[in-house]
């Protein structure tokens, strides 16, 4: 079985990477969208980003087989009451959230009797808004997709059909586990990198000015990071607090190990750790999830 | 004035980098080189960083105007001592270590009387050795020059110059502050790169091919950053400590104050930090010290 018409819901990076990504590579397939912003509805309509703009979710979903929640994952349940009414019985609904656990749980109170199996592409970039997708996002990445156990089987291979379409390795696995998997591949990452710009932003020993001057040697890297969308990530972080808090403590611990090491003047154990931490690196490269070239390619030389 | 011969002691990514532009840039300027390990000298003859690899490090001074350190900062004091008798009376002797004080101390302790101004090119990649090096390393990129309060001002200015042929940037600033503005800039971002790495390396829960696999989503830049050189970043640890504790224990107090916030469900706090952080990234973009396109360019589209 396959999907003769998706609705999409959300329209920022991920909904309109889909949107383009189904026009592009899956041109049999029907795509309407909406966006709860009037705006973000009208930049959607001139850059395509879906077939038809619908101008409300009701709207969007009528007739859909598959309809995927692309909100920031503490809106889910809302977005997901607007169109309870409209759903098509059987349809299939689907999202892109970070956090699996509590989506699963607020999708289905919110459409009790749907078909409900959660996904989440592992794809991204630092800006979000409706100019930002674009069709190649999810190429050569993964998409996690975490049926809950009574899931019917053949939608859950519908839906990693769907996802392998618009060019992503799809792997299926539990909510539960996803959550641990992304809070330290993801979550972590990003709540290191907001707080220690914020650390940096508030120093009195140094300006801001100079904290962007000379942010090459390593800091620049994590503002990137630490410019992804704020309403995403704080809605990550709460719904996906236990995981998060888990991984969080594990991460202290290491560090005040180190922390100490440099405080006692400890350079083996420090060589040990910095060291150890290339292997993984090379693993990546390896598995074709990042670009080998300094800097990523960011200078040409 | 200005130096008729410049000699290269160590010839990884920044001893590499500095043969090969002054010889695209200065080209009416002598360049000599010399690696401990004779395997880099070997290799760095092949590539032609510089136009002389000598044998011994008292040869490559012999000379030189000016003697560029290019070793880890532990390195620093025994590769001084080692070229003391061959040093040309008047030469200036600079490094491109990234810790200051602890190298201001140990190059005039090791080489009495000598001309002695420490300067940071704030430049690099995540690769070493002398495969690494390329001539454009240092365009655009800051220079910060440490001059001793007793240091010789044609010698502040003809340093000055030299790096701002290679394409950089320069900045003067004392010793001490630049030791607090790179902790903060480079040090601690590394610090903590090299140990999230670490953690996710040894989870019960995840396993360490689901952590790569699923990298994209923040943890790779991250990789990155923790597979610099591991003796380079030792050096740097223990020869910046009190300015990385310094901020660490700055960044420590914020990261348990998020984490009260995750905790507490309080998300006006998280909202309000990634709010703030995007301001930082906007001034490093418009500084040029930083590519704007998504994941700097990383997939094309």
């Amino acid at each position: 079985m396959s999907f003769d018409k998706v609705a999409i819901i959300g329209l920022g990076l991920l909904g309109g990477s889909i949107g383009l990504a189904v026009q592009e590579y899956l041109p049999q397939v029907q795509v309407t969208g909406f966006d709860a912003d009037p705006k973000v509805r009208s930049r959607a309509a001139e850059r395509k980003l879906a077939q038809t703009i619908a101008a409300s979710a009701e709207e969007a979903v009528a007739d859909a087989d598959l309809v995927i929640f692309c909100v920031p994952v503490g809106a889910m349940a809302d977005a997901a009451r607007e169109i309870a009414a409209a759903l098509k019985p059987g349809a299939l609904v689907s999202d892109v959230g970070s956090s699996k656990q509590t989506v699963t749980r607020d999708l289905s109170a919110a459409l009790p009797g749907a078909q409900v199996i959660p996904a989440h592409p592992v794809a991204g970039t630092e800006h979000s808004g409706p100019d930002a997708g674009f069709a190649t996002l999810f190429q050569q990445r993964w998409c996690i997709v975490t049926p809950p156990a009574d899931a019917d089987p053949q939608l859950v291979t519908a839906l990693c059909d769907f996802w392998q379409a618009l060019g992503a390795k799809v792997e299926v696995m539990e909510a539960e586990h996803h959550d641990h998997v992304l809070a330290v591949t993801s979550h972590i990452p990003h709540l290191i990198a907001y707080t220690i710009v914020g650390t940096a932003s508030d120093l009195e020993q140094v300006k801001r000015s100079e904290v962007m001057k000379y942010s090459a040697g390593g800091f620049r890297d994590f503002t990137r990071i630490a410019a992804s969308d704020p309403t995403m990530w704080r809605d990550v972080f709460l719904g996906n607090r236990d995981a998060v808090m888990e991984m969080l403590d594990l991460f202290l611990t290491d560090l005040a190990h180190m922390r100490e090491a440099i405080r006692a003047g400890d350079g083996e154990t420090l060589f040990d750790l910095f060291t150890r931490t290339r292997a993984i690196r090379r693993g990546i490269i390896e598995m074709g999830q990042d670009d080998a070239r300094p800097d990523f390619g960011r200078s040409d030389h």
